[in-house]
């Protein structure tokens, strides 16, 4: 079975454009395209190497890693496009509309494992489904880092707010706060980082916020949420379209701010094991990894996402008044990062 | 509320001894100071460090760890005692006679990752729970070589056969199969290791195996079980005694024959590369950790199991005629070891 466009468009909340799918994964790949580009110009020494690949029942993918480099000692961009006949259990729940429809999505992921401890790790997502009556995107980008620097969390969110802020006053402080329920270890009562942007099932109905998706502290789904006035599909794909080209300049200064900091055994050994939290994460909690895992995915392109290296250490606990313990005491809980004093 | 053995007692399938708690406690306690012992005279330079800790629901434990020694990189051996009012939803599913009662649950586990590639990571653990009308033990205990030795594997599995064979004839070829099925890493399509025994739910009554615990391709529960006489208590606790008291003369004598063995580089790389996969089955599927995370367990108790240091990437695959792709071939695929031809 197949969905043509046409099949679905008269049905959806709010219709998107007869070329969707087309215009959206020639996006999604543009971005891949850019921020490889990017990425290549910032670490000054290695190339991405590409991995093609066809999934058997529907579409396929490129995977591009980056290895051993003057910035990154690991990391993967990914694009894919794929189909089939039925979305999995784990979003009919949220989408039971799309039950019974075939399912068509498109999307490109990135992690990246600098080497310098000094470097944040960075992920970022978007994603764009259709399926019989309903579309919606998906995404966002959060930073992690391992030493504490406030100005560097600053200009992160500083950047996505600006971006959100030129489309809805209510995406940034909803999609921030999302983003700190969503990255957050509840076994470790810690958030992944100082956060960004996360959100899901944005098909331009309001609210903008359709329930809880973790554990957290972060009261996001408590509280009342404005109403938002319906936005169209050329809104919101202008919206991710701005989203993704923040990339970029959200990270790219940080990277060049920081990488040629000295460091030594502790601080490499301190982001070793700080890189425990992130498989830790992405094992137990990540719905995309595990929903991959468990439904035949490419294990190798989902777990691109993990470390090249980690360590574990049985009952660690920073030193007290150390970076390290700043890292714990404040950057690692839900701040106000934009407001954030800065000397 | 609080549940006494006498109430407990009288429902049970095959009554458990009045004093079963305390002596299944005391028993668990032995086990870990016996194998502890032993393990620091096969290690022979580090000692097991102990921390004990108390949980506010009831309970407590006492974990030990050994670092940096001259056999063993880093390793866990953890005791817990642990009460309350209701068992999670996880185990009430497989046992719902124990819903709206008290429980009681006790057990040692442990993991050990050696420094030397050649010498196997090994698991154990033992468990008994008391909830209400219901009473079970379950564990066993498994080895995972990074280096193919045939005749390591057929030690394991022939040590722990013996001690089966004196209880039931049908104890070892159902627990071995059982242990190749849990511990199956369905996204890659191997055996975590060479497998060894693993069991659940054994109250007493047939059938041994109550059904599919993952999606491996062991086909144990499309098999006709053979019908299993009752056994008592004093029966199911004699055998668990036997097991624990097989570890040490089950892994001893591996760890004595490798850990001399000269290895580089390349077979440090890829035991750490295969420690990846550890960590994978551990935190994706491990019923255990999963269930001891999302429920406010000791967190740094039970991640002790996760190896000292670790790499991912993407993309390996042993180079044809190594004894890496042995591993691959052989060693990570369920084998009838104890009838393995060895020269």
């Amino acid at each position: 079975m197949t969905v043509s466009p046409e099949d679905v468009t008269s049905k959806l909340p709010s219709s998107p454009a007869a070329d969707s799918r087309s215009r959206v994964s020639q996006f999604m790949r543009q971005i891949q395209d850019e921020i490889c580009a990017g990425l290549e110009k910032l670490d000054g020494q290695s190339n991405f190497i590409e991995d093609s690949w066809k999934r058997p029942e529907g579409g396929g993918g490129r995977s591009r890693v980056i290895r051993d480099g003057g910035v990154f000692e690991q990391g993967g961009v990914n694009f894919s496009e794929v189909w089939g006949q039925q979305l999995p259990p784990s979003i009919l729940k949220q989408r039971p509309e799309a039950a019974g429809h075939g399912f068509y999505a498109t999307g490109t992921s990135m992690v990246l494992h600098p080497r310098n401890p000094y470097v944040p790790t960075v992920h970022l997502n978007y994603r764009y489904f259709e399926a019989g009556p309903v579309w919606w995107f998906g995404g966002g980008a959060d930073l992690t880092p391992y030493y504490p620097f406030a100005e560097d969390a600053k200009h992160f969110h500083q950047t996505y707010k600006d971006i959100c802020d030129r489309h809805h006053r209510e995406y940034y402080p909803v999609f921030k706060q999302w983003c700190d329920e969503y990255f957050y270890l509840k076994h470790r009562q810690e958030t992944r980082g100082i956060g960004g942007l996360f959100f899901d099932y944005q098909d331009g109905q309001g609210p903008l916020y359709k329930g809880p998706n973790s554990e957290s502290p972060a009261a996001l789904y408590s509280q009342k949420l404005p109403e938002i006035a319906p936005r169209s599909w050329e809104d919101l794909f202008s919206f991710i379209n701005d989203c993704g080209q923040g990339f970029l300049p959200a990270y790219g200064p940080i990277v060049e701010q920081r990488h040629n900091t000295e460091y030594g055994d502790r601080e490499r050994n301190f982001q070793l094991y700080r890189r425990g939290r992130y498989v830790e994460f992405n094992l137990v909690y990540d719905r995309g990894t595990i929903f991959g895992l468990q439904t035949n995915g490419r294990t190798e392109s989902i777990l691109m996402s993990l470390p090249p290296l980690v360590r574990w250490e049985y009952g660690y606990e920073p030193p007290a008044d150390t970076p390290e313990a700043e890292l714990y005491s404040t950057f690692l809980q839900p701040q106000d990062w934009v407001n954030w004093p800065t000397s």
